[in-house]
């Protein structure tokens, strides 16, 4: 096979590999490596020390990942996306009022992408996704967010329940979409609020439903048990964003 | 290849496709038909009374689609959904007050299962899909509805701006989603109201919109254009539902 120009979201090669992880902002996802190749110890340490998660592949794998490129046996899915510091992103902020979202685990690139295109639409200053088992903010998130991904500034943080205290610290009221929560018409916004939106499956994990400060659900008929959560996110922008 | 299962989508031989398009109810796609098949001049009449597109394919194909059945040169692609007509549904729903909504050449399988699963969570009392020019409402709609197909009867129509008449006449009101429209949050809704999504390129067609009785709109603060149809479908529900 010739070689081919891999997608955007795919790094081969160590120097490009390793480069890409010492960066910030630009994050990878998964890294396959090959039996018997050296010269790997320094992407190894990175990657563990970053959470981001190893497989041993078939070189034939990689030479159909890398496109027929060079991979000296590593390639890296990368996002396609740059991601601010939450710490960077709250001093650009100052004072103003914002809505941000945080979308703890969502597995489905297809519900990130539509949160994302909701929150943009709304006017959502940014969005949090945590390091670890989200889905990829990459091709398939961008191209469902129809735009939506250039507009809201994205976060990606290790520790979700350690970025609610963050939150905290600056003035945001951080609220947790859960059903066990009151009912979100009734709940008046303040000038500067979180939304945090959890698992398709779960819902919010434990610890950071114990953080937040209030937790809201939306009312339904009962038909079915719960919204997407991009239903469920569209919703809480309308009633939240100032701008709606 | 061996005999395998076909998906319950798949029908094929010229006895079952024929019976499919003599049932009422059972909705069938489209039809795939090989070269030198005899026997089809019933189903090819019947299909193209009912709008049921035909495509030519290779005799392999048909294999394929067939899971190496016995396909006699003919394959159709059937809903596994059950449809209502529109005037059976307006019987049995007598004077009741109730949410409906219609789809206006939806192409994505996951917009319709998002709005069908947003609309059983609300309580929408039905949904519509057009017959022409919409996506199946099949395995992907019904995986993505969560369950929500199964608690929301559907109609499918042929001709979605006679159906706004008829509803019209049963006490409807009948609400557009443009961005033409006012301010939905300003709208206080009545007893009986249906709710149009149009396509998600173009919006509703013209003639439907012409008939409908308001147009609504959901404000954003302009970083993208529009919010994805099953977002807006959500927001329009909360608000129209009356559970909600």
């Amino acid at each position: 096979m010739p070689p081919q120009p891999p997608s955007s979201d795919i790094l081969y090669g160590r120097r490009s590999v390793l480069e890409a992880l010492k960066a910030k902002g630009r994050s990878i996802h998964k890294i396959w490596i090959a039996e018997n190749t050296h010269g790997t110890e320094e992407i190894i340490k990175m990657a563990h020390e970053q959470g981001v998660p190893i497989d041993r592949a078939q070189r034939r794998d990689l030479d159909f990942k890398a496109g027929g490129g060079h991979h000296q046996g590593i390639v890296a899915q990368a996002s396609a996306t740059v991601y601010l510091e939450l710490e960077d992103f709250l001093k650009q902020l100052g004072t103003a009022g914002a809505v941000i979202v945080a979308l703890d685990e969502i597995q489905d690139p297809h519900n990130i992408g539509a949160v994302l295109r909701s929150a943009a639409f709304f006017g959502a200053a940014g969005a949090i996704v945590p390091r670890w088992r989200s889905a990829p903010v990459g091709e398939t998130a961008a191209r469902v967010s129809s735009g939506g991904i250039e507009h809201v500034p994205l976060m990606r943080v290790r520790n979700l329940a350690d970025a609610v205290l963050t939150l905290q610290q600056a003035g945001f009221e951080v609220i947790g979409a859960d059903l066990s929560g009151e009912d979100f018409k009734s709940y008046t916004p303040g000038k500067r609020t979180a939304l945090i939106f959890g698992n398709e499956g779960d819902g919010i994990r434990r610890l950071v439903k114990e953080r937040c400060d209030k937790l809201l659900k939306i009312s339904g008929a009962g038909k079915v048990d719960s919204l997407n959560v991009s239903a469920s996110a569209a919703i809480f922008f309308q009633h939240f964003c100032k701008n709606a």
